[in-house]
């Protein structure tokens, strides 16, 4: 009993791997019901075209389709994620807004006959003019996507912090650059898929979800339903990764064909309809200006950022917000400006992203900040550490910063890539290049009901004391999140984690939780899921203090063993006082709850609220650029993370190595594009080059221990985190091999060759001269 | 809010109806699972063989078998639900002992393969003199079947309360009669299954259980696993009838075959398979010795019974001491004598069947009582009226008897059958006739593990207060206790039924609770419920009066209401406090706990223990007899019921229909017949008659009103109860219309006819003397 814990810090198995490996795991797709029907949905052929008239007759004939619904036969009131913009319909009422939206649905016998059903509705559209540009969307006389938002404006931000003007007027150097983002999306490995059943006035509906308990509150409000009337239950998930974070049309279409059949009704997304459904990366267009003192100190920075919201508001609000506010984190100034324009396109809309909408905003400072040093003749590295911020700080937008390791996280990382021996001493077409970065570790405000605690846990200890069930409505989509709040439970308790069984993500069986976003769960659920198990405990060591005749305080508990701490030879097994404990007074039940404390400054009220805690990294890589080619080849990556105590190293490294593989997607090759008729181009994963396992680098996944106040032993975050630093590492990577900077995401191969010759050229020209 | 109760007492709809009636409802053969095996049992075609030798190895070739399995692939532990007699053996492994023993089993992945290779499986038998009839059992020199039992007694019974020698001596008439039982089965319309699944140590059941707390109990200790290793879930299950409260070849091969393949593995019996494995009614021979005063009294009973137990033990020692226990419940007497043998045969093993013990040994005293009266010349309604129970008083077995109401069943019974104006007046092959009855609710000892409480429930309020769920072990086999249990947390909580949700018997996931038997839920599980919502409400107006500012003694709720008891307009919805609740304090969760009261008598130690209180009936049918064909025609029937208060009214008649649907089965029809090699000759529902809607007569179900201290708002049962007079009502009908008694059951048109022609002949003969 030497180690401070028995349970966590430790690698345990997933608690889903063997079901998930032997292929016993159900996912939405593969659960079938009595009489169930197929659903899809009938989307725009257009951009943006006004409706004229929808003929569904020819479908209700075909035999096989049992009901084809349009928005005559829904509710028309409007939903969406962001209750400050709901802006979505069910179905399409007056007009089209991108090549996707919603027109109609059809739920038949089988997926044969609803396909054959949907070409027999015949749409009468007249074709609009459409903007598929936020720059040109804003300009006055573009086309009108929703009439309540004049110039397409979305959200609108302007925020000062300090004095920015003053600060680079009396600033050593002061440099602007701009930068364009790409539009991604997260390519789930499962389609969204689900499965409603609509009976008694009640609806149960099975899907794919990152938080049952949201689906459930828009859901219930969308049909005027009490939210107990509700069940939403999250089957094994495939990866969520934000896109599965708001209801679909899959839940809302799904319930009307069930209410309408009598019968449960499945519905999902083919990969092409994944796409098309997106909620996927913003695009950013970012203009950042720095001004900086002789050794490189950030005197103060502007901000200035465009976004393409796609054809409506999803998380949206919340992106634009993030895109500002998680700039702040990493450096310590004071002087700060924010403006942000989120406009509407005929695009699909974007939604949060791993890492929401920080990520693109963090390449352009990162790299911005290289420019920086390369004026100032300063390392990276260096101008990185003058600038790193400190523990116990609050930064300009008023966030608490609690733990902080960054300095050590760049000094750590620096040490293990090599940096020393390597920064400028490459040969040609090699480069190394550092970003840093930093993330919540949960939203201080949920989007809806804000005055509820976030996370609610109950832990029920089997009545021979043998096992215990741990009851939550955290969500695990892959993550692993079940084994980190059982192996919380465990600990807290005193328990083995091998005797802990979950039950989670149901609405109707288990306690209230916002579930799987703003990299929450380790440190909200698991805030409640220690309360529920200390409470076990406490139950526990109260009766054995009884059985065993000594004094409660001279009592403590570790792995199902019950000792006297005095004399610890003298023990008695957790699972015989849980017995008795039921014999003498019935079930053993721990409650927990967790409610964020109320953290204000300058973002009170604004969607985005403030967190408990932050994570920090440093991330280096080492590139090689083919100079005849453009071919980028990524040889290695060290990521140095800050994330507080650390529950399962295993599952933190995977989160690591997860977020490396998906910023390398984005840094490189991933891209939605589309036609002038804003049709995607690429929507399947042949032809959306995310990257795959021989795409790896090496990778080096290393910690610096910190402990967060504010998070249960001293947590914070890592799943989105690590993706924060990682497209500006490899982009000043990329920067140091080429010589040369492709201010464009994604930083294609064909953009390093374009670069690469106008270079040449150019050395030519001055050559010649 | 005139009424006492907002939702007990009401005949509110079935939780389960709707998904059962659309076919929703799963049940354990709709399951499927990725890479399921099918798995069967190679049973024994001889009656008592020695096994010689076991050749599996032709079957072990055949494509698509993945395990054979024998009794030197299983544990050798001895297994059986009652723990005095552990006597079953997964495969036998010296002898068979009766047609359809298990020899071994077979996994594979379809049921063409498994069917195929059990003919595959060679197995050579001695085969050994067998015994059928009980009585022979036990002759000296008759076939020994099990070595450790001599005379083949099983268990033998031998108990003497006041003195029954003196009171024979004393009494006015004495008469004795014998009565012989038939061996019927329970014929659950939903054949037994199981799918096992045993990975990474741990094993999942899903299972056609009665108690899936039992079945994790037995489970565990034949394969020794902790018991938060197995975890065992009840789907929906079409009845059990005590035919499912033991678990069965079917998890014990399951597990096994689990274990060797590494996959799920699902077992089913068919229709002849259920009759084989059977626990089903015993056969009692039943000698009854009565003697009264020449009013009728009773003064003492011997009953002296035997009965036949099959192979093994099953719940038959219960049996036994049911059998003569519950003679003493009904009728006021001191001196009572009670001698059972329970005899092994070489036969299917016989278990409990609704009723248990008890139908038989009641049908026998019923019609011996009627006898008596007929000797004595009074009514047979007057003689049980000399006799009835009276409320608070002890039997001589010390029963102790709290509400009893039988009196006022009798003359209600009499009044509404219309008795009077028909007894003896009904024309030519006409009757009409008595008997009364009593039963349990629940019993005052659990079968494992006796010091635990019998049963617990929780209960969690949804965040939203828009619901709440009950989690319980107690289970739903068709009788409608998922209604009940929540009608009674909404009515403790205050709360709409409407609302509830129930989340019931899974060892993992709800509380314990020793299942459906002994007519135990409504009582000892309700108990706990009701607790359990107390603690709810409890905690819910101590907020309310916070939040209220009143005292939290002049507030209560209703119907999800709270309201000042002094002024009821004065209101506040409950959803608002459960949401304040969660906001403050977190989850709200309420815990109940039920243990008997430890009630001990002479019973002490004895596995049928005593129970807390004790339903009474009295039921009159009125028949008609073809005297050409001996045809019997159940013309109405009036069940008059004490079952204390009466939670949902619908739901009892529907036990009251479906006990004197089963009785009348029993009375008249059903019998499981063998040939001279003990092989079952009728096991299908086509030959084994069982009645059909068309056979039911009319049936009026009505109330005699009483409160049951023992029970949470006056409960008792009625599931059994209503079953055990039935075989001695239609049998004194038959005896009243033919003016001859036939002995034995059940009382086909044969033996009617033969007894009719047998009396006609003695007639004739002593016409012609």
């Amino acid at each position: 009993m030497s180690d401070k814990y028995s349970v966590i810090g430790k690698s345990v198995p997933k608690m889903d791997g063997r079901v998930k490996v032997t292929g016993q795991a159900k996912y939405t797709g593969d659960l079938k019901f009595p009489n169930m029907l197929v659903g899809k949905i009938l989307t725009s052929p257009h951009a943006h075209a006004r409706i004229i008239s929808i003929d569904t007759s020819e479908a209700e004939k075909l035999p096989g389709v049992k009901a084809v619904i349009t928005h005559k036969d829904v509710p028309s009131l409007k939903y969406g994620i962001s209750p400050a913009r709901w802006d979505e319909n069910i179905f399409c009422i007056d007009k089209v807004r991108f090549v996707g939206d919603k027109v109609a649905a059809i739920a038949a016998v089988d997926e044969e006959t609803v396909y054959k059903a949907l070409k027999l509705i015949k749409v009468e559209y007249e074709v609009l003019p459409a903007v598929f540009d936020p720059e040109e969307a804003i300009k006055e006389g573009a086309p009108q996507i929703h009439d309540e938002y004049p110039r397409n404006i979305n959200t609108e931000i302007h925020q000062n912090f300090g004095d920015v003007e003053k600060a680079f007027a009396e600033a050593h150097h002061v440099r602007t650059d701009r930068f364009v983002g790409n539009r991604t999306y997260q390519c789930p490995i499962e389609p969204h898929s689900a499965i409603s059943i609509w009976e008694g006035g009640k609806l149960t509906v099975y899907s794919s979800t990152q938080s049952p308990h949201y689906f459930q509150y828009y859901i219930a409000r969308e049909f005027g339903l009490k939210m107990g009337d509700v069940r939403v239950i999250k089957t094994y998930v495939g990866g969520g990764f934000g896109g599965k974070l708001e209801p679909t049309g899959l839940e809302f279409c799904g319930a009307v064909l069930s209410k309408i059949t009598g019968r449960p009704v499945k519905m999902f997304y083919d990969r092409h309809e994944m796409f098309a459904h997106n909620r996927g990366r913003h695009k950013q267009i970012m203009e950042i200006t720095t001004g900086v003192d002789k050794n490189g100190k950030i005197l103060g920075v502007h901000a200035n950022f465009i976004m393409d919201g796609g054809a409506y508001t999803s998380l949206g609000i919340a992106t634009a917000y993030y895109a500002g506010a998680m700039l702040t984190l990493t450096y310590d100034f004071v002087n700060y400006k924010f403006d942000m324009i989120r406009t509407y396109t005929n695009l699909p809309a974007c939604g949060a992203q791993r890492g929401h909408g920080a990520p693109q905003p963090r390449y352009a400072f990162e790299c911005h900040l290289d420019n920086v040093a390369t004026d100032l003749g300063i390392d990276p590295i260096e101008l990185r550490k003058v600038n790193a911020r400190q523990p116990n700080t609050i930064t300009p937008n008023e966030f608490k910063v609690n733990s902080c390791e960054l300095a050590e996280c760049i000094s750590k990382a620096k040490e293990i890539s090599g940096w020393q021996q390597k920064k400028g001493k490459l040969g040609k077409g090699r480069g190394i290049g550092i970003a840093v970065g930093s993330f919540v570790s949960g939203a201080g405000y949920p989007i809806y009901r804000t005055n509820l605690p976030h996370a609610s846990a109950i832990i029920k200890v089997h009545e021979d004391g043998s096992a215990a069930t741990l009851y939550t409505g955290a969500t695990d989509i892959g993550q692993g999140s079940d084994t980190v709040l059982c192996q919380m439970a465990a600990e807290a308790m005193g328990f083995r984690y091998e005797n802990m069984k979950i039950v989670a993500a149901d609405t109707e069986t288990t306690p209230h939780d916002f579930g799987a976003y703003a990299s929450r769960q380790t440190l909200m659920s698991g805030s409640a899921v220690k309360q529920a198990g200390e409470e076990v405990k406490k139950q526990v060591l109260e009766l054995a203090a009884e059985m065993m005749e000594v004094e409660v305080s001279d009592l403590d508990c570790r792995d199902s063993a019950i000792f006297v701490k005095s004399d610890s030879e003298i023990t008695k097994p957790f699972g015989e006082v849980a017995r008795e404990f039921f014999v003498r007074k019935g079930p053993l039940v721990g409650k927990g709850v967790y409610a964020p404390p109320k953290l204000g400054g300058k973002f009170k009220g604004a969607p985005v609220g403030t967190s408990p805690a932050y994570s920090f990294a440093a991330q280096i890589s080492e590139v090689q650029i083919d100079e005849e080619t453009g071919e980028i080849d990524v040889q290695e990556v060290w990521d140095v993370h800050d994330c507080g105590m650390v529950i399962n190293p295993s599952l933190l490294h995977g989160q690591v190595h997860g977020a490396l593989f998906m910023g390398m997607g984005e840094s490189i090759w991933e891209q939605v594009l589309f036609d002038d008729q804003g049709k995607i181009l690429n929507p399947n994963l042949g032809e959306y080059r995310m990257p795959t396992a021989m795409d790896m680098p090496k990778v080096t996944s290393a910690l610096v221990e910190s402990y967060e106040p504010a998070g249960p032993w001293g947590v914070k975050e890592v799943g989105e985190g690590a993706t924060i630093p990682t497209m500006g590492c490899y982009a000043n990577a990329i920067y140091d091999a080429m010589g040369i900077r492709v201010n464009s995401l994604p930083l294609t191969y064909e953009k390093v060759w374009r670069a690469l010759k106008e270079k040449r050229e150019k050395e030519k020209v001055s050559v010649g001269v």
